[in-house]
């Protein structure tokens, strides 16, 4: 499928380099404004239904200027894609990697923040990772990302205390669970945007450790060192 | 948007009747082997990107005999969704009216239920909820019935032992959380269709207990008396 179709550049466009005049979306920097456009008519009209050439328009830049930034639709989806995990996967390496913290309240951090991310923003991405397009080669490094922050999932769970005694197949479905109970927020998620996102993140994160095995003691004191941890984990 | 561009009938096709003769997929009856193909090229190549004209082939039928069964594409569609709500509800309805057994064993039953069915089929069609055509009012009643079996899971939960000690808010983000864990495994399955279907429904239905708050002696106790009870429905 080409994302190129009807791309030949309008009369004065300057293939290749951004447009110096004219509204760029909601004032942000074109390149943003590309992306921030892209999200809103990808959740709106669906992937298949929006052309580069729709996205240029609402992001108040020709075509051709879109061009300098991103080689195609799919180059945009990319990148929307990968924003959505990138984050939380650098958070949960930061975690993974700050052992004086129980893997309880580690885990909550993560959930929490990652909870967050999938909600917090103005348009549902979440809803994009089931696009059968996003399966394609091209969306490969988003897929290694999103792995990679399912094994750091995994082995937050497999260092909680509940973990010792379930056995290895049983952790596995576990780990599976509580990265599509994060993950199926996105099926929650009601408005764009959604203000009950940060009660809902908490909440999530509570769920995950219960759904762990967690009991409620151990569960309210990770809360409350996983809360802080996010506090010094920001401020750092 | 007209579903119906293309429909022009193919010469010696009888508008409204169906293809008497000729292959239909599978060996399933045309309006069944409609939507075994539908589920096909939605889920594998996107449903904007769908035709008609190509679910009819992929059906082995003639476009104007696929109409004799549906008014169009998003008749399909609504059809597909309803499919992965409706056999839920029904089972959800029968469990609420079965008070001899506790609510952590409905809600167990309820839960391995809803993800076999949500697993068990040869497509994701679940990867379809959340495609932005599906906001419109033709789907109202998908909506329903979804929302309707989301009620009876609020309702089975509110019914549990660990409930009594939940504030009615926090209950209400459970009940979405317990609901958003079954949907999720959406997210989680790996293969159409997913070999470990099967596995993932009971370990599922245990978190939605964990995640409920219910203790584990509880919790295997549900499971026992719940596997029990989808037995007795389905033997009735």
């Amino acid at each position: 499928m080409s994302t190129t179709a009807g791309a030949a550049p309008a009369p004065r466009a300057r293939v290749g380099r951004p447009r110096a005049q004219g509204p760029v979306a909601d004032g942000l920097a074109p390149r943003d404004g590309v992306l921030a456009a892209a999200a809103e008519l990808f959740t709106r009209h669906g992937y298949g239904a929006t052309t580069t050439r729709a996205i240029a328009e609402r992001a108040g830049l020709r075509q051709a200027s879109m061009y300098h930034y991103f080689a195609g639709k799919e180059d945009i989806l990319a990148a929307l894609l990968e924003g959505t995990v990138r984050p939380s996967l650098d958070l949960a390496r930061a975690l993974v990697a700050h052992p004086s913290a129980t893997a309880e309240a580690r885990l909550w951090a993560l959930c929490r923040a990652d909870v967050a991310l999938l909600c917090g923003g103005p348009h549902n991405l979440g809803a994009l990772y089931l696009l059968p397009e996003v399966a394609a080669e091209r969306f490969a490094a988003f897929h290694r990302v999103r792995a990679e922050l399912k094994s750091s999932y995994r082995e937050l769970l497999a260092a909680t205390d509940a973990a010792a005694a379930v056995p290895a197949a049983e952790l596995e479905l576990r780990a599976d669970l509580v990265f599509g109970l994060i993950e199926g927020v996105i099926l929650i998620r009601r408005q764009d945007p959604d203000p009950s996102a940060p009660a809902l993140a908490v909440a999530a994160a509570d769920g995950a450790l219960r759904l762990s095995g967690t009991p409620e003691p151990v569960l309210a004191a990770a809360a409350a060192q996983g809360a802080a941890l996010l506090d010094t984990l920001r401020a750092g």
